[in-house]
C-alpha cells in the first residue's frame, strides 16, 4: 500500500537532478523578465518530461499519470511557470491522443511529444471559463472548407504554440442548442494570430494571451473527432488532463514552500540560536508539512486511479483543491516566518505565492472544485 | 497503490454492520447516562475488534494496524466513547505484548484479547501528561516485594479495568535522574483503588478518573520488563499504540460528521428544495469531504507503514493531528449547516464535536504533535 | 470618541459585582442540572437588569441599548443561559413596548420590567426560523373572540413565561398572501400549554421547548397592534431587540474565554515556569484579545447608534457575527491551551463553547447575518 | 460615542477627491515601473497630508493622529507604496519633533512638513529588526566631531531622503551594555551614500534599500537628544509613529479590497445575473466588510487614545495586526471571487495583496504584535 515503484523513484531522482541544475538557478530571472523558457523544450522532450503519457509509438515515454505527476511536481518545485507551459502543451497532446484519428496522431504527436513543437488548447472566451457553452467563436462549412472566426482569451502558450486546438460553434441542433466542434489549427495558417499578452500576478515565466481567428480556412482533416464532439473533448481534456496536471503543479509549489521554510529556519540564526528552536516556528513547519503530505497523498492516489482506468473526477478535484489552497497557506506562513526576507525577491517564496494564486483558475477554481466534490459526495 | 485488500474490505463490512445494529442506536443514551458499555466487550472480543493486533496464540485476531484502524474507525463512527474504551484497553495489551515475559503474556493476554477482562494504562499524574518524567508515584523493594504508592489521574478505564499497568519511580541513577519502572497490577490487589470520576465535555460514554495505590504489594513477577524500562514502555505504548489508535478514532468521528452533513443536506427541505441545492451547503460538504479524505489517507498510510515495520512516528502524528482538527472543523461546519437542529441532542453532531475535543489530548495534543512533526521534518 | 460615560462604567461595576457574587458560583451547577435560575428575576428586576430599556413610567430603568448591552455582557460572562433567559424575556417586553396600546403597556410592562413576571416570544414553528412566512398557526375571529390554534417550537422560556407573544395567520389578503397577526397570551389561558422540552448542546440553564394553543380564546384586547402587523412586529423585535441582545451575550461569552485563558496561563506552571512564558501561549492570548476587542467595539458602536435612532441593522449583524464566531474560536483556542483541563467540567471553558454554539441561531445564524451584511454593503 | 467630527469628515472628503484624481489613475504604473512618486510631495505638503501632526509653528497642519490616520488610509486606498513613503518620512519628522532641540526643529521641520524635503529613519541592520540592540554601526567622538560608520538595510526612502535619522553605538556603559545614540544626517554629508535597492514582492512604488556611512563627520549639533537616548528615540518612534501609521495604511489597503470586491460583484454578469446574487459571493462581501469594520474601529480608537495622551501600545498593536491580516484575507477572498480576472494586472487586487504582505514587517510583524498584545493583556 502507498508506495512508489523503484522505477518511479528513479524517474523522480533523474528529473530532480535535472531541475536543480537547469531550472532552479534561472527560475527567478525568467520570472522577472517574463520569459517563458521554451528553449528547454527539446531537452525536456528527450527526457520524457513533455510526452510522459504519450505512447512510445507516437514518440512519447509511454508512461502513466503517476509518472506525469512526478515530472510536473519536480518542475513546479522550482518553476511553476515552466511547469504550466508543459501542462498546457500536454492539453493539446491529450486532446489529439484521446480524440484524434490515426493520421492526426501520426502527424502531430511525435513532434509535440519530443518537444520539437509546442501545443495549446484554446477554449476560454471573454465570457469566462465556467460559462463554457456561452462561447461565440464560429466555424462555417463553405466550399469544402471550414472557416473559423473568433477570439480566445487567457490562453496559455498563446504566442508560443505551433499547434493550437480550438472549439467553435458550428451550428445549432434541432432544439436550438449550439453544436460545438473542435479543430486542430497550425500556427502558420493564414488568419490565425496571437493578440494581447496578459500581465499576471504570477506564473510570469509562462505565456498567456489572446488568440484570434479571422477567416481561418481549414480542410475537413483538421476537425478533431466529429462535429458536435467539442464539449466532450473540452471537458474531458480540462478535467482529466488539466486538473490532474494542475494538482501536481500545486503540489510542487507547496513542496517548494515546505522546503524553503525548513531551509530558512535551519539556517537563520536569531539571538544566537537557529530559528527552528522556537516552538511557533516549529508549528509553521508542521503545518506546512501537513499541507504537503495531504496534497501528496491525494494527488498520487488520484493519478494511480486514473492509471487503473477508475473514475477519479472527485479525487482529482480534491487533489487540486488541497494542493492549491495548501500552497497559498504554506506560502503565507513561510513569508511570515521569514520576516522582512520573505518579501525580498532574492528568496523565491513570494514568487511561489504569486504562482499558486495565478494557478488557482487553471483546471477549476476552488469554488468550482468544491461543487464537483460535493456532487460526487452527495451522490454516494 | 492505495488499496485495501479484499479481506480488509470484508472486515470493515462486518464491523460496520455490527456497529450499525448494536452501537449506533444506543450511543446517544450511553452518552447522556455517562454509561460505558463494557457489556459489549465479550462480543467485541469474539469479533476480533478488541484483540485485533494480538497474535492468535494469545487469543487475538492476529491482524495488523491497518485492520485495527478499520475496527476503531467503524466503532468511533457511532460511538467514540466506546472506541476510546477499546483503545485504552489496547494500550494495556500493547504494553504486555511488546514488553512482557512469556508467562505474563500467557497469563494476561488471552482474557484481555477476548474481552473477558478489561485493561488500562496508568501513566499521567497531577503534574500533567507532557511533563512525563516529573511523576511522583514510587515503588520500593522491601521483603522480596515491591510496595507501590501514588495517584494517577485522567486515566481511561480507571474504574473498569481488571488489569492496570503502572509506571512508578523505583530509585535514582548515579546522575540523580529518576529510574522509572512499570508494573502489572491486578484490580483486586489490596490498596489499589479507583477514586474520583471526571465529568468531561465529551467521550461521556467512556470512563476517566483517578487510581490510587496505597502500599500495594506486588511480587517481582509483576514487573514489566526490567527496572528502568518504564520510559521506554510508556513512550512506545503511547506513541505507537495510543497515537495510532487515536488517529483512527478521530477519523471515525470525522466520517460521522461528513455522513451526517450529507444526510441532513439531502433530507432537509428549505423553501421547497433540498438544502443540498444551495452552493454554500455544497461548499460545506466538499470541505468536510476534503478533511475526511486527507485524514483517511494519512491514517492508513501510517498504519500500513507500521505493519511493514517502518518508522512512522511523524506519519502517525500527522494522521492524528489532521483527524482531530479536521473533525473539529467538520463538526463546526455541520452544526452551522443544520441551523437550530445542530444543537439539539436528537442529532449526534453536537456529541461528535464534544467527543473530538475531549479526545484532543489522548495520544498527544495538536501542539505536541506539531513539535513531533517538525522535529522529523527539520531533520530530513 | 469611543468612551463609556461615568454612569455606564458605574452600572457595569455594580452588575459585575452582583454577577460575581450571585451568578458565577452557581452557573456550572445550573448547567449540569438543566436549571434555569428564574428565582433571580425579582432581584435582577430590582437592579434594572431586566427592564433596562423600558421607560421608568412602566417600571423599567429608562436606559438605552448601550446599558442593556452592558448588563447582558456581564450576565453572559458567567452564565449565558441566564443571559438568554433575560434576553428572550426582553423580546416580549420589546414587542409590547414598541407595538402595544397604552393599556397593554400599563397592564403588562410593570410586572415584566421588575422581574415579577416572565415573558416570551413564540415565533418559530417546525418549518424553521428562516422560512418565516411559512408558519401554520391560525387565529380565527368567532363570536367576538379570537380562537388561536397551533404549535411553536424552539421557544426560549416556553415553560416559564407568564406572558407569551404569538404570531398566527388570521386570513389571506386579496393576493392570496397570508395575513399574520400578533397576540399577547397569558399563561393561564385555557388551551395554552407547554409541551416537550429540548435537550440542547449548550445554554442548558435556559429553557427551550414547544408551546401549543388548542382553541385558545382571546378577547380582541389581546391583539398586539393591528391585524396584519405580525411580520413587522416579529422582524423588528428579532432584528432590533433580539440581535442586539445576542451580540452582547456573545460578547460576554467571548470575554469569559479571554479571561479564562489569561487566568489559566498565569496560574499554570509547566516545567517550573508559568505557561504564559511560552510564545505560542502568548499568541493564543493575543488572538483571544483581538477577537474580544473587535467584537466589543462592534457591539457598543451598534448599540450607541440604536440609542441615537440611527439605522443599525448592518452594524448589529456585524456585531453578532463577530461575537459569536469569535467566541467559538476563542473557546477552541483556550481548550487547546489548557490541555486535558480544558475538557473537564470543573473549568467553565467547555460550557462557554457549548453555549456560544447553542446561541448561534438566536438572532440569526452567521450565514443569515452575512446575507444581511452583504445586502447593506452592496448597496452603499 | 464613535463618531468623527465634521472637520474630520471634511478632511477625508478633500483627501479622497485628491487621491482619486491624482493617485488612483497612476498607482498601477508606478508599481510596474518601481517608481516612487516623490514629485507629489510638495502638493501633499501643501494639503497637510505630509505634516499632519506637526505643529503649525513648524510648518505642519497642527492636527492629530486621527487626522493622520485619515490621510494615510485614503492614500493607501489607492497606493500603499506612496502611503508608506509618507509614513517613513513622518518617522523622521516624529523623531525630530519629539526629541529634537528647538534649533533642530526649526532647521528641519518646516521643509519636511511641507514636503520640500524627504526624511527617513535608518534603524535596521543585517541582523534584523527585532534584534534591535545587536546593531553594529558606530559613532566615535574625535576632534570635536562624531565619526559615523556602518550600514543600514531595508530602509524605506533610502535613496530619496534628504534628512536621515541614524542610530549608532557610541560606547559601552559600566555594565558593558552598548550605548546607542541617534543623529540627524543630511543627505550630502560626505561618506553618506545609498547602496543597493531591494526588489520587493510589493510596495513597489516605494523605495527600500541600504544606506552606508563611511567616516561621516558630524558636528555635535547633529546629535538627537542626548548620548544614550537612541533606544528611547527608536522604540518610541517605531511603536508610536510607525505602528500607528502602518495600522492606517493596512486599513486603506483593506478598504481597497472591500471596495473592489463590491464593485466587481456588482458589475460582473454571470449566467445573465450579477455575481452579487450568489450567496457565496455575498459571504465574501460580508467577510471583507467585517474585516474592514473591525480594523477601522480598532485603528481610530487607538488614534483617538493617542490624541488624548492615553497609553495605547496594545491598541495600536491590535489595530495593525487586525488591519494587516484582514487585508491579506480580504485580498485572497477577492482574488478568488474574481476568477481569472483576479490575477491579471489590469485589476489592482493582486497589487493590494502584494502590498499588504510587503507591509507585514513595518511597525512589527504579526508575531511581534501578538507578543506586545499578550504582554499587556496578561498584565491587566
Amino acid at each position: 500500500m502507498f508506495t512508489f515503484t523503484e522505477e518511479q523513484e528513479m524517474l523522480r531522482k533523474v528529473i530532480r537532478e535535472f531541475v536543480e541544475a537547469e531550472v532552479a538557478p534561472k527560475a527567478q530571472e525568467w520570472d522577472e523578465a517574463n520569459h517563458c523558457p521554451v528553449e528547454l523544450f527539446p531537452m525536456l522532450g528527450e527526457m520524457g518530461i513533455v510526452g510522459t503519457f504519450v505512447p512510445e509509438e507516437y514518440g512519447g515515454a509511454g508512461l502513466g499519470f503517476v509518472e506525469r505527476s512526478i515530472c510536473l511536481e519536480e518542475l513546479a518545485r522550482h518553476s511553476a511557470g515552466l511547469a504550466i507551459t508543459v501542462m498546457a502543451h500536454q492539453l493539446c497532446m491529450g486532446g489529439i491522443l484521446n480524440f484524434g484519428s490515426e493520421e492526426q496522431k501520426k502527424k502531430y504527436l511525435p513532434d509535440l511529444a519530443t518537444g520539437k513543437k509546442i501545443g495549446s488548447l484554446s477554449l476560454t472566451e471573454a465570457t469566462g471559463g465556467s460559462n463554457f457553452m456561452g462561447q461565440k467563436s464560429t466555424g462555417e462549412y463553405k466550399d469544402w472548407q471550414w472557416v473559423i472566426n473568433g477570439r480566445k482569451c487567457f490562453i496559455t502558450n498563446s504566442h508560443l504554440a505551433d499547434v493550437d486546438l480550438w472549439t467553435v460553434i458550428t451550428g445549432q441542433n434541432e432544439k436550438g442548442k449550439p453544436i460545438m466542434t473542435a479543430f486542430i489549427i497550425d500556427k502558420d495558417t493564414p488568419g490565425h494570430t496571437a493578440g494581447r499578452t496578459e500581465h499576471k500576478l504570477g506564473l510570469c515565466s509562462s505565456n498567456t494571451g489572446d488568440v484570434s481567428c479571422v477567416n481561418v480556412k481549414l480542410s475537413p482533416q483538421q476537425m478533431l473527432s466529429q462535429e458536435g464532439d467539442g464539449p466532450k473533448i473540452a471537458l474531458s481534456t480540462i478535467q482529466e488532463v488539466g486538473r490532474a496536471g494542475m494538482s501536481a503543479i500545486c503540489l510542487g509549489i507547496l513542496r517548494g514552500c515546505l522546503e524553503e521554510s525548513v531551509k530558512f529556519s535551519n539556517e537563520r540564526i536569531i539571538y544566537g540560536k537557529p530559528l527552528n528552536k522556537l516552538m511557533n516556528i516549529q508549528f509553521t513547519i508542521a503545518e506546512n508539512k501537513l499541507d504537503y503530505e495531504s496534497a501528496k497523498l491525494l494527488t498520487y492516489r488520484a493519478a494511480s486511479m486514473k492509471d487503473k482506468g477508475l473514475l477519479c473526477a472527485c479525487e482529482f478535484a480534491l487533489a487540486k483543491y488541497a494542493g492549491n489552497e495548501g500552497a497559498i497557506r504554506a506560502a503565507k506562513r513561510t513569508i511570515d516566518m521569514m520576516g522582512g526576507y520573505g518579501v525580498i525577491n532574492e528568496y523565491p517564496i513570494g514568487r511561489f505565492l504569486r504562482d499558486t494564486l495565478a494557478g488557482s483558475t487553471a483546471g477549476g477554481t476552488s469554488d468550482i472544485l468544491k461543487v464537483v466534490i460535493a456532487a460526487e459526495t452527495l451522490k454516494r
